[in-house]
């Protein structure tokens, strides 16, 4: 039996952008916030976190910085996990040894179906679904840029709003960040996928192209809308139905917002592996089952596929 | 009225990989072989033109080399036309100073409906319509290295096989280049394009892909396929049929010869414009004239038209 305790153990795998502004803010508020990083291991260890955001800068200091599980002293009732959802990730391994039987897996991950896997590993704990929406980059070890937005969305997988969804909401609104629950949040990641599936892959395949560029040319726009069009599709087909008015919205916000790189761009050019199945292998393989066309997003995917080949020669 | 001649008069104009090594051929015969070039002019007239072939090197020293029609003393049977197909060169400009009442245009060229601007342009002359299958790259100025095949295929726009053909012909033949004609020479330009509209944007949009990795992965393979389907539908709505095997024998053709670069992608790498609307937009018209679906060409053009974006950027 563990020990009862007040104050709540929020354990942070990954500090990248997403996780160094999120854990950052969940900081600020009676929680202790610990994490878990990997590359820039040593740099939060001494230095903490420095997360500059047009809202006012501040430090993220967790309570423990650990660069595996193992060595985490605490109990956590949330893991929020802020990795990219990649295939070579196997983060079932990564968090298995300080999974209590109270613990959340607090998922904060761009796509579709990426919490099959986990929720399969771990079958008696929570699984929270969490959707981002903000535009944060690393620019160095221990430093995130924010420039918009800011806000995330929770609800459990595959459906419902547990206590502990509860809380957490509670948590994030004491740390102002906006946070909004969903008793199905599936159709909530399914509006983002909208933005996701297409912008996404088009900057990395259009040769490099900014937030702002993919929304000028009309043959773009056109690749663009027929996407979003496909996505909604398959997404109706789940019955999680996206609003129309939500792709025109996509289209006119990125015309509007000060241009930006998309993350898959972001780790594109670095060298870095790019969440693809998340993103679109994903909605393709559901796509096939029930039957709806995606010649498109067929495209975009194979063409990122052939990057895999053509990024290791 | 000009003199009678014998000796057959042609000009090509551009002294690219595929110019140097069809014009360079051509100069071996009785005819007299002169070239129009643009940056590679002072090395063409002060030391000719090496052709690097595996079937043994040879040297092209043009009768004359000129950088501006106007320059030409000659009164040219033929102007063979080795410019890459781009919206941006006017061709009708270049060659009007020599342009006589009995000059025939060829064309060797890639892509669909590439005749159409310069056949209205001159209503009077003869246009050939050649495509080219060969392996062949500049690798300096001057200097073309040819590894691969080296057919030519001829026959008039629209169609027909007038004696000036005939007489093109025997040149090559003479050339030992081998050549055919065809009565209705669109066909063997869908058949190309099969290749063309496939591998050519693929290698650019997959991240440099040679002609080996396009048809190695399972993704890559089923786009290639797509691509070539669609051509293959609207070559038909033309009434030009490709025969199914055609689509077969061009992927297990890329697996079995030794990895090379697309056109496409030299252009694309060295900043060069690419024959975008020759190779997709041109038959995506008359795909959406002959109500032919073509989502995975458009999804193609789409980025290769963001490609001309972000390459400016």
């Amino acid at each position: 039996m563990k020990e009862s305790k007040n104050q709540i153990d929020i354990l942070l795998v990954g500090t990248g952008a997403v996780g160094s502004y999120f854990g950052g803010k969940l900081a600020q508020t009676t929680a202790r916030v610990s994490a878990l990083c990997r590359s820039d291991f040593d740099v939060v260890k001494s230095k903490g976190i420095k997360i500059e955001s047009y809202k006012g800068d501040f430090d993220f200091k967790p309570a423990e910085t650990v660069n595996n599980a193992q060595d985490y002293t605490g109990q956590p009732d949330y893991i929020m996990v802020c990795l990219k959802a990649l295939p070579e990730v196997n983060l079932a391994e990564i968090i298995r040894p300080v999974m209590g039987a109270d613990t959340a897996i607090v998922l904060v991950q761009n796509g579709i179906e990426i919490e099959a896997g986990i929720a399969k590993a771990f079958p008696k704990n929570e699984i929270i679904s969490a959707i981002a929406f903000i535009a944060v980059s690393r620019i160095e070890l221990g430093v995130a840029r924010h420039t918009g937005s800011g806000m995330i969305n929770l609800g459990n997988y595959p459906n419902g709003i547990s206590p502990k969804t509860k809380k957490l909401a509670d948590l994030f609104t004491e740390a102002e960040v906006p946070c909004k629950t969903f008793e199905n949040i599936a159709a909530s990641r399914w509006r983002k996928m909208i933005w996701n599936a297409s912008f996404n892959p088009i900057s990395v395949l259009g040769g490099g192209a900014d937030s702002k560029q993919m929304v000028e040319t009309p043959e773009s726009v056109k690749l663009v809308r027929d996407i979003m069009n496909e996505v909604a599709a398959i997404a109706k087909s789940t019955g999680n139905e996206v609003p129309e008015e939500e792709i025109e919205k996509a289209i006119t916000g990125n015309r509007k917002m000060r241009p930006f790189k998309t993350s898959m761009l972001v780790d594109y050019e670095a060298g870095r592996p790019m969440e693809i199945d998340a993103i679109l292998g994903n909605a393709i393989t559901i796509a096939k089952k029930n039957g709806i066309p995606t010649p498109y997003m067929e495209s975009l995917y194979s063409l990122l596929k052939l990057h895999e080949v053509t990024q290791l020669s």
